[in-house]
Parts: C-alpha cells; structure tokens; sequence
C-alpha cells in the first residue's frame, strides 16, 4: 500500500486530539485515502510534560525543522498557534515544498494571502478547514459545495465562548458580565485571558478568513470592524427580551453595491431569527446564496477533536490527490486578486437599541428627541421602565434603520447633554438582513 | 482557455434551473473550475413547450443519444428523474465514457451499487449530491469534510412536504391532515400524487442513499423500515404537545452493534431538542460523529435553483478533475462492498406513544395493563383526557423503551379486546437518540 507521511508541529491540546484520531481511526483515514497515512514525527518545544496520550518516544523532537528537512515528510500540520512562530515555520515549510495542513486562525487573518501565493508557487497546498468553526466543515463548503452561488451574505455565531455567556446571562438574570465570566473561565468555557473572546478578535480573525474567501479579496483582521461583548448588562438581557430580542455576538459579512461589509459586534436579534436558539458553546454559520438562499451549519466550533476532524480532513484531501510529490493547483484555489473594497462602518445602515442612564423629569425626552432628530434618527421605541422622580432611571430607545455616522455623532451631542445624562449611552445594532 | 462541455437530460423544473444558472452564474462557475464550462446540449422528449428561460433553440434535441454519441462532451446531467428511463440513460452514457451527474433519488436508491461500479469500471464519475437535501451539501460532507471520522448515527428531515404539512398541524389544530393535505397542495407545497411524501417513500429513498455512503453497505429502499405521516390526527398533535413533545417524520440511520438501523416513520421529539424547531419545507441532517460530536446542516430540501447548486457542484468538481478526458478515481469513492447487516425492524428499541379508543368505563385500564404486563411493556404514563361515561374516549399511553415485535405482539392481542376498544390502536415511536 502507497505511503503518505505526516509531520506535527505543535504537541499541546489540538495536537494531541490529532495524535489520538491518528491512532483511534487510522483505519477510517487509510480507507478514505487509499493509501496509509503515517503520522512520523512530532515537534514541541516541550516533549517531556506527559500528553493525554501514548506515543513513542522516538517520534518525538525539539527540533521542527527535523520535520521540514526529512524528504519524506509530504505533510505538515502547524498547530502551534498564534502568529509568531508559525508565520516562519509555515514559509519556511511551503518553501522545501512540503504540503501544509493549520489551524492558525490569528495567522491566516494576517497574512494569508502572501502564503497561499507562496502554496500556489511551490505547487504545494496551504489547508486551513480548522481555523474557523472548528468541527464545522465552512471553508470546504464554500469552496466546493456552494461554488455554483455567488454569496450575499454570512452570518455567523464564531466565537463558543461569547455565546456560552450571553446564553448564561439570558439563564441566570441576576449575575453580572464578570460574574459569569468568572464562572465560565472556572469550568474551562473562557481563558484565563479572555480577551480575544469577549472583545470580538477570536470572531473578528475568523470572519477575515470567511470573507476573503467569500469575495477574493485580501481581507485582513485590519479591515474588521470588531465590538466585543463587555458592556453589555443584565439590564440589557432584560430590555431586550421584553421587546422580542436575543443579544448575540454575530460576525456580518455582506456583499453590497459598494463593497463587503466585513464586522463583528453585538446585535439583536428577533426571538424567531433561527440563529437566536444558538446556545451555549455552539458555533453556527448561515449563508444566504444566490441559487441556494439560506443554508445554515451548526456545530461544535471548538475543543481538541472537533478541530482534529477538521484538520484530518485536510490531511485526507491533500494525500488522496498526492501524486508524485505534487497536488492539484485547485487544492488552494483562493486568490484574493479582486480589488479591497470594504464598505466604511460609517456607511453601514442598522436600526439602534441605545440605553442610556437619564435623570427622571420633565423634559429628558424632549432634549433626547431634538438632538436625535438633528441627526435625521427616527425613533421607533421609546421605554422607560422604571420610575426615580428625581433621580436616575434607564432609558431604552431603539431607532428606525439610520447609517452608523450620524448615529454615532448623535450618541456624541448627547453626551454633551450632562444636565440630563450620566455616563455614556451604550448601543447595540440591530440585525438589518 | 480549456473548455468542458456539458449535456443535459432532462429540461422540467430541475433542469430549467440548472439552464438559468448556467446562464446567470457562467463567470462564477468558469472561474471555480479555471476553464470555461459550456452547456452545448439539451435533450427532453417535450422540446417545444415554453419554460421560464430563453434558450437558442439549436441546443435542444429529442434524442438523448445525440448527446451521449457526442465525443466532446465530458458531462451528462440526468434530471429526467425515476427509475425508467434514467436508468438505462446512466448506463449507457458510463458505458460510453461521460461522466454522470444526477439527482435521482428513485434511481439511486434502487441501483447505486451498479451505477457506481459501472463508473469505477469506466473510470469516470457518478456524482449525485442533489439526490439528497436538495441545496444542502450532504453527501460531499460525509465524503470530505467528516472523512476522519466515524458516524454513530445520523437523523434527518429529509422530506419538506410532509415537514410542512406536520407543522401546519400544530398552527392549525382545528384542521384534519386531509384538509391541510389539500391546502399544501392548492399552495405547492405537495404534489398532486403525494403519496411519496406522506407514506415516506422519498425520505425513504434519500435515507438508503445517506446509509449506503456512510457505511459502505448495498443499502436499498427494501432494506428502509418506512412508516408515513397519514394517520397522524389533529387529537394526536394536541395530545404530544401537551406531553412535551413535537411530531416529526425523520429517517434515522444508526449504527448499531448488530448492524445499521435505517427507518423512516414518525417520531416524538423533546420540543427542546433541536430538530423540534425546524418548520415548513426546510430539510435538516444532524450527524453524530465520534470526533465531532453533533453538527448539523440546514437548508433548502428542494427547489429548482437549490437543486440545480448542487447538480453545479458536482459539475464543477468534474470538470476541475478532469484531464485529458479522465477523472481520479477518488471522485466516487463509494465502494458499498462491507456485507449488509441491517437490524431488523422487531429489535429496534423505542418508547411508544400510543392512542386508542376505549369505552369508557371501569376494568379498561386493568385490561390494557394486563395485556402490556404479559408483553414486558413498561408504562410511563396513561392519560386520559376526556371523560364520556358509557361512551368513547381517547387513551393514550407513553411506554419505556421495548422492542418493536413485543410492542406490536401487545397491540395485535390488546385490538382483540373488542369489548373495550374501538377501531386500531394509533403509535407513534419516541426518538431514543
């Protein structure tokens, strides 16, 4: 039986569920493949902390570029993570011709396109299914099941651990943002730095990725208008609901007459929108297409073997068309070749919910509605649901559809209003498509 | 630029949507596939009735074989649909070297272990990812993106009409199933003949397709338990509702230590379980993966341009593959060579919701209970709803998990019971995934 070998670089979680698939179901892979599929070498910086995992020792080095210089290595996997070091080690590999398999989201966000010119010359392919949903197969499906469509739009529910403390906020009214943070960095759903997640960069790496494939133009996580989930309050749960909405964070990728929208921020959602019944740590992505219309995959967008599946599945592909050492150019298909043009968030058009602290009397509304209307914003909603005579009280507004520059120059005259306002207005858009 | 010409059989409603996405789309799919992808031939017995898009009247031609005895065309689409003609249309084109795309169900569930080998034979592809889902990428799923892993079950609502017409079920709870039959049909929604949608031949069909490639087994719409949605009542709907339950038609496909459970019929889901939510026409397919765990995709289940998506996709694939008039092997992988093993119905295990008219009157319940005792059938609840003393009423009964052939022996003994029951005990079976 033909031989394909693979090399690791990068032993920690995702590797080590790679390593387990490679022992618990080779014979699937074998099968899928027609060839054996040998796992030879593993690189980590670390080989000695014990891995969940039995492995021969000899397979083990410290050295990745034993992977990159052993000529019968076809296939590396980088499952380092992060932009620095795998940046070099994936040219590094493209250059002596090796086939490369990632997950690397921050990466690809970055500096996709440079490798995918660098795969498209070496005749080699750069795979990336893992990096954005996880277990979710979304690059593969752009790129071979919906290729007859053209894309309007994508919205997606990326990030698990956003989404898991939104639906706790819904579950548990009375705790806090940080107290359910908290909670979910205690059982393992947020890091211990958990930045990326809930201030929308995870989502916003991964909405880069899906939207340059999507429209082939080199969009990178700088294009990204990105809101995290930080200021939202239990107050905010609750105005929402009572008014027919869900709160997610969404990444809205969009093809308009003068360009894509390419952003990741809160939004409300109406209760019946299909994606408001996305909860916990579910990953889910809706495309609507030109032939197809709405199309939605749901899924675990995260944890070891999930993203193993997903990695596989690269593997898989590239040894099934490795013949003499070479693939298929139309294994990495993506060049990003069209002209950038990505619609300004000023120009991007959506109702508001704002929630502002007022002072309870006569005349608030009245300041509220004249400077509001300065702006042209039409004002569907108005609430205030509790009563402080001469004190401070929430008030919920939620516009009609208004660009985002004159909602947000309106926010800004408002905040001058200090006799009637205290602290800053907080908004959230509300889903327009 | 490199041409791939196209033929196509077959110009109803599926094939004038495949026509208009060869006419709208042709920049899209020439530019997935690198070359230019033309359609140069179409074939119908009917060439003269006017459909929904202008097409130059030198493509059409009555004669099948004119496009078959073609030698520059690499591609037929079969959209003819049923087993007779199709099949011997397939067969002779493989046989003459033209790689098929099709999206005949009937044909496939019947001959697929034939057609395939036939391919492989001649070395071209038989690619049918429309036959199942419509515009959802099912098969090219299993096929590439889940290839590492291994399926432990998969369940589907795989048939729109019947979808819809149990969902309008609950909107309109005073409406009988004939009359919300004739109401799906005055809409479109079912078809003149609907008896494939509502005796579940189609989800049946789609379900042998699904089972044959996920394991690799000769799978046939006679190896598929199938049980249809007719003598589902207005009382039932009412009654599972209260329950907490929701109706669904759903083929189930599972693998089991003694073999592959492959059934379509009725099922009570938990409202809360994600299936329970999806309405009207919308196909869904949750896979249970041993790396993934639970994904799910969404969609479209028919339709002329969700269809024709998926006819394209295949086309696209083929016609990337295609070199010097041949195509890689691994392009219909689908070898179904692993020894059948299905479990017979009469082992399958399933809670029972069951309904029966009885007189109304004391000893009923000691006589149903008894004939259940003998039958090792377990009750979990007995409800009876209304009271008619002297008269008829409605019982129902929920049941724990047994066996189908004791479940049926009890209900055979219990209709003997003419003194107390009227007419035949109604089941539905709980979903015990």
């Amino acid at each position: 039986m033909e031989k394909v070998k693979v090399g690791l670089i990068g032993f920690g979680n995702i590797g080590t569920g790679v390593v387990k698939t490679f022992q618990h179901n080779a014979e699937k892979i074998n099968e899928e493949v027609g060839k054996k599929v040998e796992l030879v070498k593993i690189a980590d910086k670390d080989v000695t902390t014990p891995r969940e995992v039995e492995i021969d020792s000899e397979l083990l080095t410290e050295d990745y570029r034993e992977i990159l210089n052993d000529p019968s290595i076809d296939i590396v996997m980088e499952l380092v993570g992060g932009v620095d070091p795998a940046y070099k080690m994936i040219k590094e590999a493209l250059r002596k011709g090796k086939n490369v398999v990632t997950a690397n989201k921050d990466l690809l966000a970055k500096h996709s396109a440079e490798l995918i010119a660098l795969a498209q010359e070496k005749q080699v392919a750069l795979a990336f299914e893992a990096s954005v949903g996880g277990g979710i197969p979304l690059i593969r499906t752009i790129r071979d099941s919906l290729a007859a469509n053209n894309i309007n739009y994508i919205l997606g529910i990326l990030n698990g651990t956003s989404n898991y403390i939104l639906t706790k906020m819904y579950d548990e009214p009375d705790m806090s943002f940080e107290e359910i943070l908290v909670q979910a960095q205690e059982l393992g759903y947020a890091e211990a730095d958990p930045t990326s997640d809930i201030e929308g960069y995870d989502a916003a790496n991964k909405a880069a990725i899906l939207a340059s494939i999507a429209f082939g133009q080199k969009i990178t996580l700088d294009d990204v208008y990105t809101e995290g989930i930080t200021r939202i309050t239990p107050r905010d749960i609750t105005y929402t609901s009572e008014l027919g909405y869900i709160i997610k964070l969404l990444a809205v990728i969009r093809k308009m007459i003068n360009g894509v929208e390419v952003r990741v921020h809160p939004v409300l959602l109406p209760e019946d929108h299909i994606l408001s019944s996305v909860s916990d740590v579910i990953n889910t992505v809706m495309f609507d297409l030109d032939l197809v219309g709405n199309t939605m995959l749901h899924g675990p967008g995260a944890g070891a073997l999930p993203t193993a599946s997903s990695v596989l599945s690269d593997v898989i592909e590239i040894a099934k068309h490795l013949h003499n050492k070479k693939v298929p150019r139309f294994l990495t298909p993506y060049t990003f070749d069209r002209e950038k043009e990505i619609v300004s968030m000023d120009d991007v058009v959506s109702g508001y919910y704002i929630r502002m602290q007022v002072y309870d009397r006569p005349g608030v509304l009245a300041t509220v509605g004249s400077v509001f209307a300065k702006y042209d914003v039409s004002i569907a909603v108005v609430l205030q649901k509790e009563s402080n005579i001469g004190g401070w009280v929430p008030l919920i507004v939620l516009t009609h559809p208004i660009k985002d520059a004159p909602m947000k120059k309106a926010l800004e005259e408002i905040k001058q209003h200090d006799e009637i306002l205290r602290g800053d207005p907080f908004y959230i858009r509300i889903l327009d498509v």
